[in-house]
């Protein structure tokens, strides 16, 4: 195989269909960013649009925005918004409150939709917040629901007859494997169960269709690949099939059938808004809006041919470039493979730190991996080049056996 | 009894202590807000603040601003500040969701805390989204927990060897009547049950100390007289001595002993922090990070002392101006009043709508209240004086009875 040249790098660039997105984020000089499967980057329109709402419509009209502003109906019309980028319909998608109290409602609801069934099934590597949160639920259910993790390759064989409902990652956070979609949602609704998806790291980066999968319930993060900012509201999908048996455990004044009815007894919202629960936060909302509006914008399809083509050639250029050193924990195959490459090290930790002190952020996962992610909205060829030449430099100076890069942080 | 005169307001208004606050907010021209125990009122240095954060933090710095910028310790930091308002320590007060995500949280664990009893004792009268909470949480835990509610009156003699936790709304959204917290918290321990406190519309109005008088538990909004924006992060308090036994129900990522190190199996965080749940909002929390500061600045007691003259000159007035036209719901009494007035009428929702049109805004209660809020910080004797004028013309022309008037909007 001939080797990469930078040249390369800076003619698919320049081949880019998706090139122009790139100017419509506020992106720091001197840093390649390689971790917007983290905290998606600053889209250049979300200040000022944050501002005016603030300044117009807080500051301006106080009370009145909830009519005149269209506050009250905004998690559902975002939610609308991201129904098209997950292949939902209109009024399946609303925009609430976190992904874990998200998790925690549907699988509250889906063990009501399957009487008799008590078992909440997922894999051991899922992102530990959607394992908690259904230990926490099995707990406080007590006999009523039984959390069941099993390995990655055994949830399709795990699904029985007590199985109320599969819950999983689509793409996992540590390694980036796809998990198959379609096929284990077929093979959930063959058992009798439902089927949870988390699009934490697939909603904005590759195309989706819930629907024509049959997938029963969803919730996603909008804070990563759709650029919400941090700590942005997260949404939910339920099956417009499932809305009106569904039982809402958080049964918050905004999921009332007439809110603004101040009724004492609590009557379900007839449809996807039964899932909110308090007060919508109205700035994060806003914020989040502009960065689902710019994936309105992209065409899905080419964000995953670009995600592949970018992490195609990082791990070609890791190779080429670190040959030895990394073990390559994401897939081969990138149809197996979502739009993060994660490389094994022992010594990962202070090779993150070293590169970050370099200008490259990645991101670290214990115990040991090294997580590269690659936005196609922003992300270049010329980032991967720079960030594996700097990879390299790291490597073969020993640069990150220094103290400071082994001081442990916080947040990692 | 002499009237009130203009001038008189105008006195009281030079004579304020609090005066200077008012140039800290960006309030409209040409309108009288007395809604700020909805929403509350934009603080001049929220836009700035929030931008920076957008564009210094976020955009910057992006991922490396949890550390850098303290965002994942802001839910506790800002706890703390809110703290210092309503007399809790350091430790026991964090930033998180939303009032009713969190009453969900201390309600579950209040049960939790009192095996044996399942009953959750509320009044008739309380907020919606509290009543709906309990309600839920009730339905879910099928026959491990009650849902009992009594007239206000009743609520103390209601307190049984059943009752697990007395949830109470300190400030009556609807009649603005002011609950016995010391005397109520003191009855709910010697029934052995748990109190749990709404604060929603006491914090930031009125002095507070929870820890003198042995609160087990509250919740709190951020967006009402803290000034945090609309749908702004809401908080919740434990006592110490509980903190230690409490086993969450909402487990998520945000309350692990060490969420950054990824383990499968959830481990609460030793103190406060194991009722966090999801990710934390961090343009919310900026934003009420502001409006907090500001009730820091101000000293409580002439808050409540110029609450109390506002209300006090409001009644006064509507009773020299509009006599005869609408039964006060308040109590009469100012030690038994939170910061509002509350007034009866079969056409309060017309009236509510034609004082708008004149720039005058109050809110509606279904089915006849017209609520008028008095936000110390902001809100001026003139205030009073030109709200209680335009309700005289409004009633002196039945200007009330105008089609437009009777319209119904989504939110009241």
């Amino acid at each position: 195989m001939t080797a990469i040249t930078r040249a390369d790098c800076l003619a698919a660039d320049r081949a880019d269909a998706l090139a122009a997105f790139r100017r419509r984020f506020r992106l720091p000089r001197g840093v390649t960013y390689l971790d917007g499967n983290s905290l998606g980057a600053l889209p250049a329109a979300t200040a000022p649009r944050v501002r005016a709402v603030i300044e117009t419509e807080w500051g301006r009209d106080l009370i009145r925005s909830w009519n005149r502003h269209g506050w009250v109906t905004l998690p559902g019309r975002l939610g609308d918004k991201i129904a098209r980028l997950i292949g939902a319909a209109p009024g399946e998608v609303v925009v609430t409150d976190s992904v874990s109290v998200n998790l925690f409602k549907l699988l509250a609801a889906a063990l009501g939709l399957r009487p008799g069934r008590r078992v909440i099934l997922s894999d051991r590597s899922n992102f530990p917040t959607d394992l908690y949160i259904a230990q926490g639920l099995a707990r406080l259910l007590d006999d009523r629901a039984e959390m069941r993790v099993v390995e990655e390759a055994e949830i399709a064989a795990s699904m029985g007859t007590d199985t109320a409902v599969v819950m999983l990652t689509q793409v996992d956070y540590r390694s980036g494997r796809l998990h198959d979609l379609t096929g284990l949602t077929r093979r959930a609704r063959a058992a009798g169960a439902l089927i949870l998806w988390d699009l934490a790291h697939s909603a904005g980066a590759l195309p989706l269709d819930l629907n024509k999968a049959d997938v029963d319930l969803a919730v996603g993060c909008g804070y990563k690949y759709l650029n919400g900012g941090p700590g942005a509201p997260a949404f939910l999908f339920v099956a417009r099939r499932h809305q009106a048996l569904l039982a809402p455990a958080l049964t918050g004044w905004f999921g009332h059938a007439e809110p603004f009815a101040f009724d004492s007894k609590y009557r379900p919202a007839p449809g996807i808004a039964r899932l909110l629960c308090g007060t919508p936060p109205v700035l994060g909302m806003a914020a989040l809006e502009v960065g689902v509006d710019l994936s309105l914008e992209a065409d899905l399809a080419s964000v995953r041919a670009k995600s592949i083509a970018l992490t195609e050639r990082f791990i070609a250029l890791v190779e080429q470039w670190c040959p030895g050193h990394f073990d390559l924990v994401s897939p081969r195959d990138p149809d197996q493979r979502g739009s993060q490459v994660s490389l094994a090290h022992p010594a990962g930790y202070a090779i993150v730190q070293a590169l970050i002190a370099r200008g490259i952020i990645p991101d670290f996962r214990a115990p040991d991996i090294l997580r590269f992610g690659f936005a196609p909205l922003y992300t270049r060829h010329i980032d991967v080049w720079n960030a594996v030449r700097h990879l390299r430099a790291v490597m073969d100076g020993n640069e990150w056996d220094r103290p400071e890069h082994h001081r442990r942080q916080m947040v990692t």
